[in-house]
């Protein structure tokens, strides 16, 4: 199957936002042993993307399409690819009732631009949009398959995986099946990652192994190709234990699943709950935990002690100890946790200070961050760690690793 | 002049990158006026790459290739475009020289497939290398112009910068400067702003005005093309006072900006401090705020009263409010507000309390969200919204919202 992915809008062409959907469609596509050919950026014309379009039936048999399903004018999309297919345009009745209820949830009026983003090409298989209004949607004819998604990333990927991959899944052959597990690390880079398994990955193509870094998490994705799940399983899981082998002490997880969302679920799963406090992190450690649903039956609450004040004043830490230690010590640390935890009644407190830059701070560097886990019954372990990069990379690795050890720790008992 | 950006390699059909070279090479474009019209990716593929380059020859006038240039077989750039113009590649004896000396320096013998990084198209205007070892090159044929450059960002880059944009500059008809300004509006949405302004949208074509939406803020970007920046805000001048008069109780700034940024920045210049207390936000209002470098001047810290028994012990919300009220009520909010200012000693203290979901809580729908904003010497002020979306778009939302209402309340003063 030839494929091609075009993306509509004029922001791309002026170089406000990258075209990171055609990276994110491109990666999906070929997991599933989907060759791409093309990736093309048009505006918001409707002449020129009829040109696109007409191009793209020429020379491909899938063409996925992202961005211009909105309520407004320059959204053309679906107006264009109906046109050149000649096929009429019809409200999806689900959509029109989720757009519906979005604007009455809301208490607001719905304008009445509004209504075109539940239109959908007669015949084709709808795909919900959960995270928005306009639905996504495909539709096939004479071997070429039109694929129409919406272009804001965080209503696209949810789309994709939940409703995208199975339906082009089902275009494929049925002879071959692709089957991937993928192994979730931290407290590796990417590149250490790498060449600790080069001569695997190199000498693999069947399964493959590629390693991904994103969101300051490192995963590497085991992909078989077989005529069942069973028989690609089966060569996965070889590799899988080489692997493990190697360096099994820093996979956290496989699967679709993130070090916030494991440690909520493993506490969950014991009855046992997590109390934060924060100082450099600054609130994105317990954001991360409360991002994920369900987690208030395992979260106590945080303290952002961004001050000495806060800090003595919420979870008593002495002025003793911030004076003669620093706020950014490990002493400091562990009090935090320590305090945090009795205060709130947890069975975990989990502490990070540190320096996120771009200044120094008490004299220390920055990237330098204490980590303090404090749990009931169990010695308090405070760990020094050195992180590079820009402020918000170090915030975002600074609570990834305090996730880490919490889940170190959640594991052990 | 009608230009397009032509990126050769396979990692980008792989979605191993994204394709943010294009991203770059717009902006700069868009600065100096010139229309990109289409992005297109190929593989290094010669036989497709050719395709392309025809295409693009019999509509645009600027053509500008990345990747490909470098000393591999699978490098075609050079090559392609050399067979679709007819023209012969020849030797830079000065690339040549930097190539050579380059591996000298290292120590270490060069490789036979280096000396293609010195090939030129014969006649081409050679672009320096600064930080690689392939030299850029612009031919120009019948008014239509070839630039060639290296992939690579770290060398592309600074040779746009240093060789590219004067050379670019220099084909330009006649001095024409694109200037534009930003307005950022909150608590307006995309399509009821554009609906507000579509008279002016749709007859404006100098400047042109455009809606955009993105971590749940809208923009409009006001773009004036004319003989010189002056001239160009002239253009802008009246037509953004329009907007103004219409929507201008939504906009909070102008430029590239943020609420948070905007929220730490007004309480800095004020000599003015937060601090927040967040409950359905669970910590994403301090990580926005914590985000912004040198936000320690502003933001005093925050409790993510999660439970009821931290609204009660860290900010005293009496256990009768909780029960007849709610947690998700007026009167929490506007306790959490005034007492987190209290007890951190800020000038403002801003609290959220609602139901992210996926769940009702306490019989209240998703998206019931109370804000409560409380200052020095001024009353009290609770906003109730209800916010659409899934939790994640719930949360952020909230947030901002709060971000908004502050913001509010600082200007006041």
């Amino acid at each position: 199957m030839r494929a091609e992915i075009i993306a509509v809008g004029t922001e791309l062409l002026l170089g406000q936002i990258a075209n990171t959907n055609a990276q994110f469609l491109s990666q999906k596509l070929a997991e599933i042993g989907v060759n791409v050919y093309f990736h093309t950026v048009v505006g918001d014309n409707g002449e020129r993307l009829t040109d696109v379009i007409r191009q793209a039936a020429g020379r491909s048999d899938l063409i996925v399409f992202t961005g211009g399903l909105g309520p407004t004018q320059d959204d053309l999309t679906k107006e264009t690819v109906a046109e050149h297919l000649g096929v009429e345009l019809v409200t999806d009745e689900l959509a029109m009732e989720r757009i519906q209820s979005f604007f009455v949830q809301r208490g607001i009026t719905m304008t009445e631009n509004n209504r075109k983003q539940a239109l959908v090409l007669a015949g084709s298989t709808v795909f919900a949009n959960d995270n928005g209004m306009a639905p996504g949607m495909a539709y096939s004819r004479e071997g070429k398959t039109y694929v129409l998604l919406p272009g804001p990333p965080s209503e696209l990927y949810p789309m994709v995986d939940r409703y995208v991959m199975p339906f082009l899944t089902g275009l494929l052959p049925k002879k071959q099946v692709f089957h991937s597990r993928v192994l979730r690390f931290y407290g590796i880079g990417e590149s250490a990652l790498e060449e600790r398994l080069l001569d695997l990955i190199e000498q693999q193509s069947n399964p493959t192994i590629a390693p991904y870094a994103k969101e300051f998490e490192v995963t590497l994705r085991i992909t078989a190709r077989a005529a069942t799940v069973e028989q690609a399983e089966a060569l996965i899981v070889p590799v899988e234990e080489q692997i493990r082998e190697r360096v099994g002490q820093y996979i956290y997880a496989t699967g679709e699943t993130s070090l916030h969302e494991v440690v909520v679920k493993e506490a969950i799963q014991r009855g046992e709950t997590i109390a934060c406090a924060e100082s450099c992190t600054g609130g994105t450690l317990t954001s991360l935990i409360t991002a994920i649903p369900g987690s208030s039956a395992a979260f106590r609450g945080g303290i952002v002690c961004y001050t000495n004040d806060a800090k003595h004043q919420f979870l008593d830490v002495p002025q003793e100890v911030l004076a003669s230690h620093g706020a950014i010590s490990e002493e400091t640390a562990r009090i935090l946790a320590e305090n945090v935890r009795k205060r709130l009644g947890a069975t975990h407190g989990v502490a990070v200070t540190g320096v996120a830059g771009p200044d120094p701070s008490e004299e220390k560097p920055v990237g330098l961050v204490y980590i303090g886990v404090a749990s009931e019954g169990k010695p308090t372990i405070v760990k020094e760690i050195r992180l590079a990069g820009r402020r918000q990379a170090i915030i975002g690795r600074a609570a990834k690793f305090a996730l880490f050890y919490a889940l170190q720790r959640i594991k052990e008992r």
